[in-house]
C-alpha cells in the first residue's frame, strides 16, 4: 500500500456538513491501491461507557484522476462533534488504519488520536450554491459584438478584427436576440462588462454606476433583464473590481490633486509625478503591466464598501441574477468573503462566479464564490480533441481531479467552457473540423456542471487570439452553420429532458483507449443512461449497444461510431 | 517515481509571500523518492518576447514526515504575478515535470498550464506572527491552584482532587510568585480563565467583564500584569467565547423572559421550557453535552461585537499580551477572522492561540490564529517516551509533518506541550521516572516553537486525569524536586543563550534507532550545535562526540549516554 499517497485534511476541502447531522468525508489514495476503504466514526464527547456510538461504513470510489482515487462516505449522525478514522485495505492485502495524520497497524481506540470534525457546531459555514444554477447552460455574450440596434451594417462581419474594433453592438441588440439564446436551449445569459469604459471590452471601468452609453442606458439594461426573465433566462453581469480605468473618479482625483487627493489610498501609488502614459512603466500597481488599469486597494474599507455597493446596486436596479468577477484571484479572500456575505444576505439566490484559470479550491469553500470559469475543463477538451494528446480515460481523469477536490455541490455549477472572449475560438483551434466541434459541444452539454457556450460557437464562428475571437455574431443565415446549431439544440434539449445525464451517479465507466471509445453510465432513480464517445478520427466498433435508440438522433444505434461521435443510449453496457 | 504522492496546492498552505516580491513555494513528495527537485518560474504577464524572465532554482529538503518529504524554495522576484512549475528528478532516474496539477515528460512552455501565484497582489494576506513570541517559553498556571494570598493552609496539598476542588489560589498569589516563573526561565505567563464563573476551572463564564471575586479584582489583575511586565514576562489570558454559563446575562434573560427575551438569538434555543438541569438532555446547543455551558451564537453580529469587545477590553484594561481561545475549533472561521482583525488593528503585537488538539492548518493561514496548543507535539513525546512505541527518527518525522504543512513562521510559535490542565500530568504518565521527565523537558526546551510548561512540572508534580492534574502548586521545598527544577533552568538558560538551537537551519540528522540515539545539528551564521538524544533506557555509545563540552552540564561529554539522556555539543557530528 502506498501510504505516501494517502491524503486527508480534516478541513472543509475533504470533510464538510451537507446539512445538520449529515457529513461528507473524503480521502485521497493512490489509484487502484485499495480493495476497500472504510470510515469509522463516533461521537466526540459521549464516552463509550455512557453510550457506544461507534459506527462504520464502506466508502465509495467517487472520483479518479491520473494518479489518485477519491473515496467518499456520506453519513448521518446526530451529535455535537464527530470523531473518525479510516480503515484502508490494500489490493496487496495489507490493512492500515489512518487517524489524525497517523498510520497504524491496529484499529484506533483512543479518541484524541482520531480525526475531528466540528462542522456541526459551525452551521454558518455550510456550502450552498443557488439551486436554480445546478447544471444549467450559460451563454456568453460580448456585448459590443453581439447585435446592433436595428439593421446590421456592411462592416459587421469584417475579419480579422483587433481588440480595438468596436462593431457597435448594444443592449437593445441583445434584447432583440434573446429568443435565439432561448432557442439554443441556454438558461443563463452572461455578458462581459457593460459599464462605462474607454475600451471596447470595457474591462477598464470609468463609471461603475452607468451603463456605457455606446451600449445603451440603464433602462435598456432593465428591459433586457425583464425580457430575459420573461423567457426564463437568468442574467449574469461582469464585475471588474480588481482595477479601474484612469478615468474612474478616484484615480482622476489623484491625477488632479496628487498628494492632496482624499482618494490616495484607493490605489497603490508609489510616487509622483504619476507615470501614466502607454509605454511608460507605471509607478502605481496595475492589472498586469497596463498603466490604463490601475489596481484598486480593496483592503481599504471605503473601497470595499464602494464595490460591495456596486455589487448590490445593479442586482437591485436591474434584477440581474449574479456576478462573474474579473481577475478575481488577484483580489484576495477578505474582499470576496465580505462581498459574498453582503450579496447573499440580500440576494440568497445570486450566483457568484470568479475568474480563475486554475483549480480554484481555496475560493470555493463556501464563503467566497459559488463557481469558477472552468478553464481546466477547456484544457481537458483541448488535449483530447485539439491536441489529441490524451486518451478518453485521461480526459475523464482530468475532470476527476476537480470532482475529487471540489465540493460535491460546486462540481454541478462549474462553468465548463471550451473558449471565451480571452481565447481563440474553438473552431479555429480545430481548423473548422465540424466533427470535433460536435464532440466538444457534446462533452460540454452531456456532463454535469454549467456548460458555457461562447456566442457564435453554435454557428461554428471563427476567430483567432486577441480581439479576433470577438467578431460580429453571425445573424446572416448564409454565414450560419445551421446543422451545428441544430446539434447544439438537440444536446440542450436532451440535457434538459434527461436529468440522469447530469445528476445521476456514475455506475459504470468503460474505455478502450486504443480505439478512443468510452462509455460512461449514470443512474438516477430507476433510470440508467450511457454516454458513448468516440474521441478519434475514423470509425470504431460499439457493437454491444447496437439497436438501442440513440437519444441524440432518435434513430437506432448502428453499433458503429463515426469519427469524433457521441451517442446517448438508455441502459447500462 | 511515485506520482500519486506528489502534492502541491497553489494556495497559502504551500505557496505564500514572505514579504513583497519574496515567496516560499513548497511541494510534498514521497519520502526518499527524489534525487533533486527544482522550481522553474517566470513572470505571469510579461511575454517572453518582451523579456525573458524565466529562472530556476533547486529546492531544499525542508522537512520529512513518516511517508513524505517536503521540498521548499524561497525566491525573490519583482513582478505582478508569479507562474511556476516543478522539475522532479527521481532516485530511479525518471524525470517528470509538474505544473497546474498535470504531470508531463517534457518541460512546460505554455504559461496558462503552469501554477499561478497572485500573492504579490494580495499583500494584506501575508502571514505574520508577533516577533516577540518566536521560540519563547510559556508557563501555564491554573489560577485557583497556583498560590493563595498569604500563607498556605493545611489543605493546599490534598490529593487526589476533583475538578470541583477549589484550593483558593488568587491573582495576588500568582503575582507574589512571578519571580519563580522568571527564575525558571519562562517568558510568558498563560493563565486559564480568571473571569467570574461558577466552577473552579471558570470555563463557564458568568460575567466576561469582571474578574472572579474568588481570584481577586481587576486591580489585582492590572497589578499582576504590571509586575509581570516589570520582570520581562508577557501575559496571555484565556478567552471562553464558544459558550457561556447559564448565568451569563443574555441566557439568564432567556430563562426569565422565554420567547420574549431580546437575547433569544444569542444562543441556539430549540424550545421551551428550557431543559437546564444536570442529567437532562438540554434543548439548546451546548459545549459537549453540558447544559451548564450553552453554546453562544457568534454568527449573530451583536454577539460577535460583544465578544470582540471583550477581547479588546482586557487587552486595553490590564495590558495583557494576547489570548488563548478555548474550544476554538467549534467556533468557526468567520468569527476568528473578525476577532483577529479587530485585535491586531489595535494590538498588532498581541498573540492569538487557538485550542485545537489536532493539526490546525486551516486556522493558521494568517487571518485567524497565530498558533495552537500543540497537542501533536505531546502525542509525539508520549509515543517516544511514555509508550516507547516509536523510534527517535519517527519522533522527528512526526514534528516534520507540522514543519512541512504549516507556515515557516507558525512553526516557531507552536505551543509545544507535554501536558495541560486537560490531561494527566506527565509525571503520572511516566510513573515518576525522573530520567524520562528530564528528556521530555529537553525536547520541549531545545527545539523550535514555544514550549509550554504546565505549572509544577518543573517540580515533578503528580496528578491524574480530570481535575487531579490541578493540584496545589508545591511551594513547600520539601515537596519540590529541586534537581528537576535546576534541569529546567539549565535548559531555558541554554535555549536563551544559544539561538542556534531554535533558529538554526538543520544541517544534519543522524539516528541509530536500534540504540535510540539521534543527533540533530543546526547552523546559525557560523555557529553549529548538535542536540544528542538517547531515547531509551540503559546506556548507549556516542563515542564520536567524546571530549566536547556538554553545554547542559558544562563538563566534557564522556562519549556515553545514560538512560533517556540529552546533551548539547558544539559543532557537527
Amino acid at each position: 500500500m502506498e501510504l505516501s499517497a494517502v491524503c486527508h485534511f480534516a478541513d472543509k476541502r475533504y470533510c464538510y456538513a451537507l446539512e445538520p447531522d449529515r457529513f461528507l468525508i473524503r480521502i485521497r489514495v493512490k489509484k487502484g491501491d485499495m480493495r476497500r476503504v472504510a470510515l469509522h466514526y463516533q461521537d466526540k464527547y459521549l464516552p463509550l461507557r455512557f453510550k457506544d456510538t461507534r459506527q462504520a461504513v464502506d466508502m465509495v470510489l467517487a472520483a479518479r484522476d491520473r494518479v489518485s482515487d477519491y473515496y467518499e462516505a456520506v453519513i448521518g449522525f446526530h451529535m455535537v462533534c464527530l470523531r473518525y478514522w479510516f480503515e484502508l485495505e490494500g489490493t496487496d492485502g495489507e490493512r492500515i488504519y489512518y487517524g489524525n495524520y497517523e498510520f497504524r497497524r491496529e484499529p484506533f481506540d483512543d479518541v484524541e488520536r482520531m480525526f475531528d470534525c466540528p462542522q456541526n457546531q459551525r452551521e454558518e459555514e455550510r456550502l450552498t450554491v443557488p439551486g436554480w444554477a445546478k447544471n444549467k447552460v450559460v451563454y456568453q455574450v460580448f456585448p459590443a459584438s453581439f447585435a446592433p440596434t436595428g439593421p446590421i451594417g456592411r462592416s459587421w462581419y469584417r475579419a480579422p478584427i483587433s481588440h480595438r474594433t468596436d462593431l457597435g453592438g448594444t443592449l437593445r441588440g441583445i434584447t432583440e436576440h434573446l429568443e435565439h439564446i432561448r432557442q439554443l436551449g441556454a438558461d443563463v445569459l452572461y455578458m462581459t462588462p457593460i459599464f462605462e469604459a474607454r475600451t471596447v471590452h470595457k474591462y477598464d471601468t470609468v463609471d461603475y454606476y452607468r451603463v456605457d452609453p455606446k451600449l445603451g442606458t440603464a433602462e435598456d439594461l432593465k428591459e433586457l433583464v425583464r425580457r430575459a426573465h420573461g423567457l426564463g433566462l437568468r442574467v449574469i453581469l461582469d464585475g471588474v473590481f480588481n482595477h479601474s480605468s484612469q478615468q474612474f473618479f478616484p484615480f482622476a482625483d489623484i491625477v488632479e490633486k496628487k498628494e492632496r487627493s482624499p482618494y490616495l489610498d484607493w490605489y497603490f501609488i508609489e510616487g509622483f509625478p504619476l507615470r501614466m502614459r502607454w509605454g511608460e512603466k507605471p509607478n502605481f500597481k496595475t492589472f498586469s503591466y497596463f498603466g490604463g488599469m490601475p489596481k484598486l486597494n480593496l483592503r481599504n474599507p471605503a473601497v470595499e464598501e464602494y464595490f460591495i455597493g456596486v455589487g448590490l446596486y445593479w442586482l437591485r436596479e436591474c434584477g440581474a441574477d449574479g456576478w462573474r468577477l474579473d481577475v478575481a484571484d488577484e483580489v484576495g479572500h477578505r474582499f470576496w468573503r465580505r462581498f459574498r456575505e453582503a450579496v447573499k444576505k440580500e440576494f440568497p439566490e445570486a450566483l457568484i462566479v470568479g475568474e480563475e484559470w486554475h483549480y480554484g479550491g481555496d475560493y470555493l469553500l463556501g464563503d467566497e464564490w459559488d463557481s469558477v470559469m472552468n478553464y481546466p475543463f477547456a484544457n481537458a477538451v483541448t488535449d483530447l480533441i485539439v491536441r489529441e494528446s490524451i486518451t478518453v480515460t485521461e480526459f475523464f481523469e482530468d475532470l476527476g481531479f476537480l470532482r475529487g477536490n471540489l465540493h460535491r455541490e460546486t462540481y454541478q455549477v462549474l462553468w465548463n467552457l471550451i473558449g471565451s472572449h480571452d481565447t481563440r475560438r474553438f473552431a479555429r483551434a480545430v481548423r473548422g473540423d465540424r466533427e470535433k466541434m460536435r464532440l466538444a459541444a457534446a462533452l460540454q452539454l452531456l456532463l454535469p456542471g454549467m456548460p458555457m457556450i461562447y456566442y457564435g460557437d453554435e454557428y461554428a464562428m471563427d476567430g483567432g487570439d486577441g480581439g479576433d475571437c470577438r467578431r460580429g455574431m453571425v445573424w446572416d443565415e448564409k454565414r450560419q452553420d445551421r446543422e451545428l446549431f441544430d446539434w447544439y439544440k438537440r444536446l440542450t434539449a436532451l440535457r434538459r429532458g434527461c436529468p440522469c445525464l447530469t445528476e445521476g451517479t456514475v455506475t459504470a465507466f468503460r474505455a478502450d483507449d486504443g480505439a478512443g471509445v468510452a462509455a460512461l453510465t449514470r443512474r438516477l432513480g430507476d433510470k440508467e443512461v450511457t454516454l458513448l464517445l468516440h474521441a478519434k478520427g475514423g470509425e470504431a466498433e460499439a457493437a454491444g449497444y447496437a439497436g438501442r435508440t440513440d437519444r441524440l438522433t432518435g434513430r437506432p444505434f448502428s453499433g458503429r461510431l463515426g469519427p469524433w461521435q457521441a451517442a446517448v443510449l438508455d441502459g447500462a453496457p
